[in-house]
């Protein structure tokens, strides 16, 4: 009976949700996020209606204008009448809630209008964390009827490649004299951005930072062959080239369609998804082993010089 | 006969690595590193010799002169008579040579010294890359008798966090005007810091942003609250100020021996390490199951609305 009534209420949040209640589509978010006993059947609810929104992931160094730049796509892509989801993701810290905060401030322009759900997450742990939980969120803004989900990593990233891993278009921030070139390849950024932002065009040294980019983008090996990611200045705090994001952005996602890199793209992240729920799986039943395999006890021997980590890994895989 | 003229070669490098030896070091890292087949023995043959060196991870966004520090750091060290390894990680890029190789460059002026090794290292591929591959490479340089191993990210890091939990004593770089107290926070780099250095004191703001620093950490709840993170200037390029953070390393490390911290610390390393292992084990046989079971198998069905995320990833753990 309690299983039938918790069903019936996934599947008439599930209807709000899509209905446009932003409620429905929070507390959805909250049963994935705390990983709650309707985490499965939220899951399975919302597969035959996700794979339509785009994707979008912004990425960059602290410092660049993340916050602000996702605020003024917000605005951009609103103007064109799309349904909009934000999803802030802070992958580092799990301290992060006044971090967060300050951005839900910066995002308070878009709090009332109902074409647009805001929506924090920090990590929880380290295995499965961010590449576990962050999907689940993305298929609720999805299956909610959001034509474009921006997904903005707080904070230096437990990597921008795992962010880009999450979306179909990545866009890459970057801002005049954050840093030379050197400094931005080894930031590893560069192989993925679909799209390159300059912020704070408005600051001396952007058209510098804008050409220098551009010699090493060009020198980039792309897998993805045909797609040329742009190269664009903005003024995030007032709006100044943000349509021509937008306009990347879309031209981007026409180029996925059409080449079938969408399908391959979206195919190797529920990959990793499905492999990171597995593992999660896994390392919860390491914790539960008992006896000479136990966690704790293994460690021990390996710290005392009896063991090395390999055979103990042994032994752990062994006890499953 | 092979397995035990295997045994014989390792165990002959591994003397000579405690002798010295940098050929027999950097061989003994590369065996580690290529996942060779004899891995698993040089891991065994490691385990009676390694707890000695103080592991001190250096961490820092892009620009603050992380690779400039750790030399400064490596100089100051050898004028002590200590011997040092240098391990520098990057786990963000598989296209990363050329920015190792940057640091190399810079590391050069220690290349004819004896009393120094330095090593490079890109991650391979995502999971267990670095926490798997980074600890047994630290292993070798504690077995060969390094007296300080220091662990420096190269590029915006996997996650400091990762970093850290891999060294004793984490030191994190800051520079002036790098970002403001909230940017810093964000990082979430402040929890994790034994030690704080503000780099380029010669700039404007140096001082500003220790005193900044100084407000925030304050504020941060600490599990080792005995241990109160000083707060240093330097100039790496001069070397000015560089003493005093040896000296704070190395109070550090007696603070965690006196308070058996130094113990949990390498405990959860240790735990970390082989769960890492053992999951790596675990997803390679992911990637060998067959039938439905198989990853792209399932990958497809959930792209195609047939089955969600957590029905697939029980299908493989099933199937292990």
């Amino acid at each position: 009976m309690t299983t039938d009534r918790r069903a019936g209420d996934v599947a008439d949040l599930v209807e709000r949700a899509r209905g446009g209640e932003p409620r429905a589509v929070a507390r959805l978010i909250s049963l994935v996020e705390d990983r709650s006993p309707q985490l499965r059947e939220v899951s399975a609810a919302l597969t035959p209606l996700v794979g339509r929104a785009h994707l979008v992931g912004i990425t960059g160094s602290p410092g660049v204008g993340k916050s602000t730049s996702t605020s003024a796509l917000v605005t951009a892509l609103r103007a064109q009448g799309r349904r909009v989801g934000v999803l802030a993701v802070d992958p580092t810290s799990p301290f992060s809630g006044g971090a967060l905060l300050g951005d839900r401030v910066r995002m308070q322009d878009h709090a009332l209008d109902e074409g647009v759900y805001i929506r924090s997450m920090a990590s929880r742990g380290h295995l499965g964390g961010l590449s576990a939980t962050a999907p689940q969120a993305l298929r609720v803004l999805d299956a909610a009827g959001c034509d474009v989900v921006l997904v903005e990593t707080v904070g230096v990233g437990q990597s921008e490649v795992e962010i880009a891993g999450l979306a179909d278009t990545t866009l890459v921030l970057l801002a005049p004299g954050m840093g030379d070139g050197i400094q931005a390849a080894k930031a590893g950024i560069l192989e993925i951005g679909d799209v390159f932002v300059v912020n704070k065009a408005d600051r001396e040294g952007a058209q510098a930072t804008r050409r220098e980019l551009r010699s090493v983008v060009a020198m980039t090996d792309r897998v993805d062959g045909a797609w040329k990611p742009p190269i664009l200045l903005t003024t995030a705090t007032t709006g100044d080239g943000v349509d021509d994001v937008v306009t990347a952005i879309t031209d981007h996602h026409d180029h996925l369609e059409r080449s079938g890199e969408l399908t391959r793209r979206r195919l190797a992240r529920v990959r990793r998804e499905i492999e990171a729920l597995a593992l999660a799986e896994v390392s919860s039943r390491f914790a539960h082993l008992s006896g000479d395999a136990r966690l704790d006890t293994l460690s021990e021997r390996v710290l005392a010089g009896e063991t090395d980590p390999f055979a103990a890994a042994d032994r752990l895989v062994e006890h499953l």
